[in-house]
């Protein structure tokens, strides 16, 4: 095969993969925000037909030699092309290694455990999802086995969304995260807490709604190229740049759920939506790993969206929104309601403080389950007990407990790190660019617009064409530092809690 | 290959189709329901994927011989099977003259120029359509020629939404159901009009929201299979017996617009639910015809939904949802004012008695267009001069003129006939149902259930199994007479205005 040959073979590949994922995640964002309840097991038949024909799209001895091809005249490939040909390879030896038979099961299984998931937390029924938990925990574990070069299971799936990342090294992240937030959290726990009254009034849900629409608007979100849908857990599926959608979920009792979740998934957006046009249609139109899209999401969530001077920017447009919930409620009292701290029961509406608590437990539950150490049946158990352990909270059901999370029925095992290590990123950038610009002057000005061109600028535009390390250092200038998200952290609180 | 082999084949064969099938309509109904506008190009490189996939499904030696030795030996099939056999044989016949690469374009052609219509009808520009539309007849002409045994290629694309229909058979149809329609429309015209102020008033669309869920209840659709949606044309979509979705357009000053959408679109619903399990994922889980289809749709929203039984099941629960707008109508006003009869320029929310001459002036300009006597730039003024022909209105732009309808959009060329003998067919089953079974009582209760079963025991369980014809004597005992329809109309007018 000529080099131009390969080449060519190459971008045909890749368009005809982002046609299925495409696919596939239109079918996914339909299933969660509209499809009717006993439509998932014809859907899981098709999710089924779709992956076994990705499957051979990538894993077939044409496009072996093709990678082959490439691989050997690496030195002749543009750098994003060279890139891509990794990425591809890798994705190419990950999956040769899975039987196409387990693939397409998988692939149907997680089809069907959404929607029985999604069921089971609605009727608070552990019972109903355990089953399919049982068998996605057994493919998660066959499919780590599958992988070398990790020291444990669980590695090989942490690999999946970080590259590099290993239980060696967050074991003693997340313990010395944890040595330094406990006593913070000690300390926060004994100061009185700040009014949150008027976050828990009344809030309609079609005003919700127009909310979104103006919370969008001030976050830069452009609405020819990202919707918003809504769904029981909120997430982001970026098809391209041009299709990118975020869903929320409202509680008419609680403004802040879907308000945060909103910042949050749009932070996720803005970086799809950054990525550049060159990388379209290629696996690097992409997050550098599932920690830096974290990153982006937790960046515009809690470092942006819970700061005072952005707290300044969005009090008029609340007020605008919802004048009879917020006529007594100035900018400080609307920043220490937004940052109140306390341990709580769900993770996506956790403060910033607590947070990393609730990734902890999920991350000691992972480890155990991936290695064969806790079955399925004994998970609500171990969670509550690790609620109790860590934030001293007693959990009152399932629906509150291990069920809240739509990851693992997903298949998801080793993504939650993410979440912590994102955290940890955002913080280390959010130092470095307020070293380079006016961060605040444009926040309380209600213009995001210099935030986002920056972060366009260091880490959007370059999509995975960077590993996770790389992109740091664009977005840093310098390597990870784990100790900047606890010292932001110990900052931040110490000032709202004067302590 | 052996027979066994090649009923293995078969099913497989069939369960993927299904697959795409399925895809492509999530994507399509996902792009007129919640896409953003930016997304239509990446979408249509994605719809080319998969319908190069579907073609290569289909049209491959492998297929041929399969569904060769099944031809052969078809005296040793199942009546079903031999039927899925000649609608497949038939479909590969079809689709193998037409080369790959324009059968692909085609297919990113009708997802590019429906985005394209969306916006053309929303700023009433023909001009931004205009060469998408060129390029539909294009390809529909060649399509049409590829197709042999017709006497013209408008009829080759009659053939496909409705097998056996021609222009011999439907012009002299069309032009005795004009003579008879024409005094009967001149005779309401010089009557008084009733009174329709009520349904006028403002409807908020919250509240139509929630009528058009009591309108679901009402007809009888299991919600855990069918849900609704919202998009600029209503339309139904169902991918398998328990995944089918409806949409309606909502008026704010019009609550007559989206009901009866939905109550049409119900009528599809209701065939795609109740077709047999047995004939899910195979071809045969499909309407006998589009014209057998639109029977359904137009039988509910017509023969049903505008009887005065139905007025009297109908009312009770307009009052609920819209108290203030209903208080001073009764029944009577109620069944009047529904089938108030003028001339009009929107064919969906057109009359009974003025429906059929929206369809005739497209299928007129369909003929033209196909057999290229006119050209796409005269289209408009020729649309003009039918509406001010046939129905005496003046077009005020082409928004309410010839951009009204997506059919086009899509590359459907040959569809809008299907509603007319659609609706003849309708009233030839409503004859026969009322000699069998008490229709009114059930529908003045507000029970449709009866009649829903009698649809489905004689039509909707067998799907494609029958042809149009065999569809007809299932559920008319008696072949197609195309009086039946102009003798309701005239019974039903004359009444309504003591004619």
């Amino acid at each position: 095969m000529t080099l131009s040959a390969a080449i060519e073979e190459l971008n045909i590949l890749e368009k005809n993969m982002h046609a299925y994922r495409h696919a596939m995640g239109v079918l996914s964002l339909d299933s969660a925000t509209c499809a009717p309840a006993a439509s998932a097991p014809a859907r899981s038949e098709t999710m089924g037909v779709l992956s076994e024909a990705r499957y051979r799209l990538l894993v077939n001895p044409r496009t072996e030699e093709m990678l082959r091809t490439l691989r050997e005249q690496a030195a002749a490939l543009d750098v994003p092309v060279r890139r891509r040909v990794e990425v591809l390879w890798e994705s190419y030896q990950d999956t040769t290694r899975i039987p196409v038979r387990e693939y397409v099961d998988y692939s149907r299984l997680c089809a069907q455990a959404d929607a029985v998931w999604h069921r089971a937390k609605e009727e608070n029924d552990f019972a109903a999802f355990a089953p399919y938990l049982e068998k996605l925990v057994a493919y998660n574990r066959r499919f780590a086995g599958y992988k070398t070069g990790f020291a444990t299971p669980y590695d090989a799936l942490l690999d999946d969304y970080e590259k590099g990342a290993t239980t060696a090294m967050l074991d003693p992240y997340f313990a010395s995260l944890r040595a330094r937030l406990t006593p913070l959290i000690r300390a926060v726990s004994e100061k009185p807490a700040p009014r949150t009254d008027f976050l828990h009034l009344r809030y309609p849900l079609p005003e919700q709604r127009l909310f979104s629409q103006r919370l969008m608007a001030l976050l830069g979100l452009d609405p020819a190229r990202c919707v918003i849908g809504e769904t029981e857990h909120p997430f982001t599926d970026g098809f391209n740049r041009w299709d990118v959608r975020i869903t929320t979920h409202y509680q008419e009792y609680d403004v802040s759920a879907s308000m945060y979740s909103v910042i949050h998934e749009g932070g996720h957006a803005l970086y799809e939506l950054g990525m550049g046009e060159d990388l379209q249609f290629t696996c690097l139109a992409d997050g550098a790993s599932m920690g830096i899209h974290e990153s982006q999401s937790r960046f515009y969530e809690n470092l942006i969206g819970r700061s005072l001077p952005f707290c300044k920017a969005l009090l008029p447009v609340m007020r605008e929104c919802f004048p009879e919930q917020m006529r007594d409620v100035d900018v400080p009292t609307l920043y220490r309601a937004v940052n109140v701290s306390r341990p709580s029961l769900i993770r996506t509406e956790a403060d910033e403080l607590t947070y990393p608590l609730h990734i902890m437990i999920r991350y000691e539950l992972e480890k155990r389950l991936i290695a064969g150490d806790m079955k399925v049946a004994e998970l609500p158990e171990a969670w509550n007990a690790m609620y109790r352990e860590y934030l001293g909270v007693e959990v009152p059901d399932d629906r509150q407990g291990v069920l809240q999370d739509t990851h693992w029925s997903g298949g998801a095992f080793g993504y939650f790190p993410s979440y912590a290590l994102g955290s940890a990123y955002g913080a280390q950038m959010l130092a470095r660019m307020e070293q380079e610009m006016d961060v605040w002057g444009a926040v309380e000005r209600g213009d995001l617009q210099p935030v986002t061109a920056w972060l366009g600028e260091k880490l959007h535009r370059h999509g995975k064409l960077f590993t996770p390390a790389q992109a740091l250092q664009s977005a840093c200038g310098a390597p990870f530092d784990p100790d900047c998200y606890a010292d932001y952290l110990t900052k931040k609180y110490s000032g709202l809690y004067a302590l």
